[in-house]
């Protein structure tokens, strides 16, 4: 989920979370968490913006503190002091009713606060967070227990932000550094791709609040689907070097116009942090230069990348509703971020051709533009303020990835980035009508 | 229609003209239309691109001649030969399969052909087209027929492109030339907007193949929509006077946050061709500079300015699934180019709020992105190449307008642009959830 | 002379002219020239602006018409009408105290006035300065007859630039119009290389007001000179090509820094016009597509090629000092305008390596940034506005071109253009210390 | 002096040292003072690259290093081990011939090396050459001593820019951090303005090659002056601010027309870090916001503003030659880096209109393009490599800085910057014809 269009949780004002004591724990593990990202970190790494689309680990790692600050303790807490009058405005991302904002292209500029001060802005924060929590009334904690919620889910996603942008970070440094070095067994064998398939019917689409959801996945709608089948996986590094061998890039009739467009101007040639060395494809990873591994499912290639690929097979992407039909009630499970492989890992075993990989490893592109479910509803006020205003322009993803904590996905979990973008882990997996 | 974006007929094998007399006579009529939008005209106003949405009209006059060369006379005429070895390459717009294109960018940098040259050209193809329609076989109208029903809607669309090309291209001329001068009868009054409800329901959308249809309005399917209400008529520039007056434009929560972008960027401040002179709102037309008519209804608006225009009432803008069911079996009608106002009209009577302007007047922004239809297929070879490829970032519109021809225009139709274009004659009528 | 640079006449107070018949005589020939260089283009071609450098022909024919009228009718003539209000906005180039004006990188995007009307405002401007010429007063004519000998040099410079532009607007376009087909008589041979010597000592640089100068050309001032010599003529195609096949565009160490980011960034390979077909260099000319002629003066090159070329050599390009000294006292005299070439021609003969082609064919390149004189005043007014100006980032260039006319070039004449423009008939000779 | 731009010595072969431990120490003071000059910096702001103009002091101090191991260390020391493999690489600037360089405008996307790498580089490349020059023969110690110097002189250009980039760092972040805090002595009375005259004569420009110089310093020459006045001290704040008020960054008349362009483009409205508030100036220092000081000499205005400033007040630049003449044989003292101010400062007494000025507070933008003096040599190989090749389109400056050091300026030494650059320490002084 792009940081240029964070949604908010909505609830549907019921509390997600079962007491007091538990809410802090999980907010002391989230924000944990943050840190223990960053540890392989320098100094230096915490402060470089590579593209527009990248920000800062220091800013991410205020950012998520500003957002409990600006929507928990100045409303919440008297008198409440920040601890650097600029912060507000430095580490705002779009929130307009809170306030002036630092333009977002220019966040690779500032030295200052140094990363020292950040995490002392952290503490500062975490430390009034707690205490309100512990000593707050019932009737408090039934308001702000909401907002600390979306705040837990709002830091997470910044959580795979940072580790996606850390790695754009790496890549354009010619000394390739290595930020971790944890690897998943070696697969030798994925299996041949078939489809699973799901009948013509209206289908109930959508967050029916029974778990936390954020407010572009509600309400629950009903959908009418024609019958499709499901790949049982998803594409592999060798199904598309099959289709870049084919000149599958130079095809412009494989693409969407405006996709061949992207592919020409920044002239792709093959999945982001690819790169082809002596007739051998490698790749860089967060855990440094390495042949492409033929078995691991693709990773950074865009919406049009991914169509391309789908029309060159004779199939085509699913839709968002036929891919949440399809998650119907499978277990959520798979490759993490608390695996620490920080990669897309090949399917460890042939299980019969059931779906696999569907949560983690990749964010699915479906053929879906981002647009409000049927009798979507923003909230009041400056959370809610932007909830619609990301439905243009963008590709519906599904299923979280390597990178998103397995306490963070859902099936009605509606991701989405422009069709161009590539520095997520963002993969595929092919549709059909049947 | 985007130029960039022509998608072309298809009407699954079957023969949609009664005979070979029709036929001709069809393709006379529509070819002769093209040379009477061109009756105003200076040698000079057929030359200039004034943006690269922008063609000049001597490439559209020689355009649209190409296509009835490349797909017809080039295959079904042994040894035709082309009047110039180059007009292919100059001439085609975006048929990859065709061979090479000149850049469409500067197709306003050509001074030849001359614009005598490409009449020359149009007169050699015409010639050509009727003799092989009056001596071919039974057979081979058969195989052409179909293809020259798609140039002959081909060129329609390019009739359109024509005048609002041809608009703007006038009005960065600071002489202000003037197109044409006749004007409707003046309306003193609209009625107060009120909404037509319709139950959910599964209906079935798109075209059954019955009448003529480009490939993207197939196949007829099935789609659950909610219950809905659509208004009875356009939004008028009164209305839309209101979302300024009341600094809508700066209103950063009314907006998609592409389009404020795109706002601010582009520094819009009222609809394209609006200028504000000493307190009064003044735009230009094809009739000239004049006063803005408050009862008109409101033209040259990105989607953006139709959503937050919409999110300002509180309303919103149908789905195109909602637009063609209320279009049901509203008889064909209302203010298109044949009417000669080259602008859209007031209505000129209260009609007991049944749904008025649904035709003609102004192409409506839909809420929905252009995808495919579920089944949705392309084409084998050059003619079907592109069917799909607009199939992304592009908004669709209803209903035709004042540019559009009559004989062109059905509920089917689907139009399509980006969410930032403004040229063509585009408005908006509000929907709601009921 | 590039038409933002325009620099305007002064002649100390002096008539320059005899009397009042040689100088409308001289006015009606000047004026009747501009049409003569319009005679072989179509409408069409009146109208193309092919890059922002190029200005559309009927902006030229109207500008200098324009001229005319802006400092001598309006003036003069008491309650002068202008032909059309709008006309000064439109084709008032640069002189800011005369009014706003019409952006100069959209000249192209206006298509009226028309042709017609531009050459009826030409006679109109025409007949009411023949008038006033015949009907003045003495002191009348000596007030305005200086302002008449500008206005005659400033259309001679946009004939210069007539011939240049529409070179470019036919060398983009597929067909490659031909404008003239007038060819010199074929040269087999061009003598070797040799410099003719100078001594060091105190030089004259500048116009005395014995003749008609730009401003620009005053005051006559003293210069030190180092001993130098300068090469007998032009250097050739073949000199040139011997420069590319030696990789000298590829060899930053032979070039100025920003002139290989230039030849990087627009991808210089060969000089403007040229094209590599089969292994044989062919360039357009306003003759057609023709294959080099060896022994031509190469053309068409930018500064930063003419000085990446002779430091290649082992030269350098002569001081606009070294230049004016070595023109000396020829007689002017050699390919001009006049001869209806329309391009720089070969030394029909070896001259005993007496200094060759001093004047006309190309535009030499000088190494002399262009800066005021010591001693440079600009003249009141907006007249003299601008003056100054245009001094700095400029190159000075000496010598007159194949489409400068005979009757407009002295040795003084300090033309100048940015070091990366090569639409201008550009050529270089060598020079050296001694 | 642009590191673009950096120019090479030559001393014509001259030992300009006294003797081996005098170079030693040389080098060790100059190398120490790079890094005092980092000491109020935190790690976070070696980083930063605020534009593309300006590099990260991490690669200010990398760079400088490597020119020592490129020039020296790899070729005098056998079997020579650079640190790591790729820093030649990076911290190459331009040095063609040396190899591949690392794009110049991304230099600050690298977070490695880490600042205490570079650290433990410089100390490296110290401990080696310090090896070196203690131990080499006589023989190696006149080849490679020059080398040594122009390293020394190379690195105080560097140590110039460290500051001037560091404070554009400052300058662009929100809380405006500090980097020094020394302020001079008030001054409230500037002597009126006055200018000092030089008669006509034949008068011998730069470097004869008794001192240290760059090679473009070389050869003295003669040159002709005619008589010139030029002012005995620098334009102030007060002054330049009158000019403000007056209107002058809107009078197009007193501007080049570049000049103009690029005032509007960059909507220059007064100095660099210049910012009114409340109908005060405040600008930002190395020392922080401040008002602006009336009576200091202004600072950071392109070439373009010194010129229209001069022509306001019907004066003008003075010529590089006459900045020289005048320049005589004042001794070199002033308001230099080791002020520790870090800002110009405003004269301190009234001199009785001696010269005050010319050396140190601001570098004074001339009149005259950056070209080669007549004579001009480049030296072989890599070092002397593009000795020339800045010379186009940038300006002369002389004098000196506050933020240069007093043992590396002299009268004969020419920077030279674009006419648009601003960021360093530049002012103007005015001069007249006499």
């Amino acid at each position: 989920m792009d940081t240029n269009s964070e949604t908010l949780a909505v609830s549907e004002n019921k509390r997600i979370f079962d007491d007091r004591n538990n809410l802090i724990e999980r907010f002391k593990t989230v924000r944990n968490f943050s840190l223990s990202i960053c540890k392989p970190l320098k100094t230096e790494d915490y402060v470089i913006q590579s593209m527009p689309d990248v920000s800062p680990t220091k800013w991410h790692l205020a950012h998520t503190s500003w957002f409990f600050e600006a929507f928990i303790l100045k409303n919440a807490i008297k008198n409440y002091k920040s601890l650097h009058p600029q912060y507000s405005y430095l580490f705002n991302s779009y929130y307009v009713q809170i306030g002036e904002r630092f333009t977002r292209a220019i966040r690779g500029l500032l030295s200052r606060p140094t990363v020292e001060e950040v995490y002392i802005y952290r503490n500062y924060v975490d430390e009034n967070i707690i205490n309100f929590l512990q000593n707050c009334t019932e009737n408090e904690l039934n308001e702000y227990g909401p907002i600390i919620e979306i705040g837990i889910n709002h830091e997470q996603q910044h959580q795979e932000l940072m580790l996606t942008d850390i790695k754009h970070v790496f890549s354009v440094n010619p000394l390739h550094p290595v930020y971790a070095d944890k690897y998943p067994p070696m697969v030798n064998y994925v299996s041949e791709l078939s489809f699973k398939k799901y009948p013509e019917n209206i289908y109930k689409i959508g967050n029916d609040g029974s778990e936390f959801g954020y407010d572009n996945e509600f309400p629950k709608h009903k959908e009418y689907l024609n019958s499709f089948g499901i790949a049982h996986r998803l594409i592999t590094n060798s199904e598309f070097i099959n289709f870049i061998d084919d000149g599958g890039y130079k095809k412009s009739e494989l693409w969407l116009s405006d996709g061949f467009a992207s592919a020409e101007k920044n002239e792709w040639q093959a999945p982001l942090y690819w790169e082809k060395v002596e007739g051998e494809w490698w790749n860089f990873k967060l855990t440094g230069y390495h042949k492409v591994d033929l078995n691991e499912p693709v990773c950074h290639i865009s919406y049009y990348e991914a169509d391309a690929f789908a029309r060159w097979t004779g199939y085509r992407l699913p839709t968002e509703g036929e891919w949440e039909v399809a998650a119907g009630d499978i277990v959520i499970g798979g490759n993490f971020v608390e695996n620490e492989y920080f990669h897309p890992v090949a399917v460890s075993e042939n299980r019969n051709k059931q779906l696999a990989q569907m949560f983690g490893d990749v964010w699915e592109w479906t053929m879906s533009p981002y647009v409000p479910y049927p009798g979507f509803k923003t909230l009041p006020g400056a959370l809610g303020e932007y909830n619609g205003k990301f439905m243009s322009n963008q590709i519906v993803l599904r299923g979280g990835s390597c990178a998103t904590s397995v306490t963070h996905i859902r099936k009605t979990y509606r991701n989405f980035f422009y069709p161009q973008n590539r520095w997520q882990f963002m993969g595929l997996r092919l549709a059909k009508d049947e």
